[in-house]
């Protein structure tokens, strides 16, 4: 049985992980016989969102507490991550990768992934261990490669041309992909799908990070 | 296309509704072709969890705002649900079910359901559209029957004595079932699955909630 390593952010996705994409990450591990453990950073969001109204709140939420949730209760610090124990890990979107594990909403390509992340990363590409991400995480893919030294690395956010560009201009290759398609580069083994950054309703996204799966554990 | 009201309580396990349960079920809809509209009480939840830790906290949270999360920020009060615009609805389950939708947790069967949902469902009832509930859920089913006068209505919440015997005392006919099973009673058009009461894994519950999904269309 192979194990994978899930990242997230906290539990939502205007404001951390999108829930809909990490259940079905979870839902796809399963299904397909694979173990997951669940990570997020013991550390407060970026911000606070009220999904209902689409509004800032004042509060302070933890990523780890509120990820929690999706994982019912059964979630680590990502401090504790070890990629000896992980055969791959896998990103899901929704803003927190934007904002939380990253600043990459606000400073696009001169973005920073989170130190203990890109540590924990950095390991699994020096391993030569698979990293999938999935919607709006794949730019961490994209800096991570940059920061190692890498250029053309294959991701996609799907056909947004804008946050596409964004790509290009961390040195990596964006290509284009619909929501049930996943991008694969096999030398630097990352996966990445657009999820909801194309997919038009949940089965869609389902099939999308199904297929992500499949390919994050044909290279784990 | 058919419509099915998902009535939600919050957004986890420990305080609101299963997260996986209810992407599951939103899931099942969407694969099966129909259409979800999702509702929550504008009203507060009755505890927070922190589900990192299972301890209680001292904040308050608003069932329709923190079910937002699951939904994506499209939710509607659950005042404003109309019987005349869904096919059907269903109820997953977690702590919410039994806290906040109904007192199940603390009074067991003695007790009350909401009293906007029991309006709600009885309209359903005099429709002849079929309600469904997972998890534990059901006892709201069974409430429900009784206090519409009914015995003897068909509902599952697995195999746990304990809850099994609340749904007998309710004058309800208790069926044990299996995690990817669904009890349904045609006669009341009731749907009832164990959901996380017995699911072992996330694959699993699917698989159950997908079948409970499927009978309910078909009465739809």
């Amino acid at each position: 049985m192979k194990t994978i390593g899930v990242v997230l952010s906290g539990c939502g996705v205007q404001d951390g992980s999108e829930i809909h994409e990490a259940v079905a990450t979870l839902l796809a591990l399963s299904k397909r016989g694979a173990k997951a453990i669940c990570f997020a950073p013991d550390d407060d969001q970026a911000r606070v969102m009220d999904h209902a109204r689409g509004q800032e709140t004042l509060e302070n939420r933890n990523m780890l507490t509120e990820a929690a949730r999706i994982a019912r209760g059964e979630i680590s610090p990502l401090s504790s991550a070890n990629v000896e124990e992980l055969d791959g890990i896998i990103l899901p979107g929704g803003f927190g990768a934007a904002l939380n594990l990253s600043d990459f909403a606000s400073q696009g390509n001169e973005m920073t992934i989170r130190p203990d992340l890109e540590t924990l990363l950095g390991a699994f590409a020096d391993a030569g261990k698979p990293i999938a991400a999935l919607c709006i995480a794949p730019p961490i893919l994209a800096k991570l490669m940059q920061r190692r030294g890498v250029t053309g690395a294959k991701v996609t956010i799907g056909t947004d041309a804008g946050t596409a560009g964004k790509i290009s201009a961390m040195g990596q290759t964006h290509m284009n992909a619909s929501a049930t398609e996943v991008v694969v580069d096999s030398r630097h083994k990352l996966v990445s799908s657009p999820a909801y950054m194309l997919a038009g309703n949940i089965a869609e996204l389902f099939a999308g990070i199904d297929n992500a799966v499949c390919a994050l554990l044909e290279m784990a």
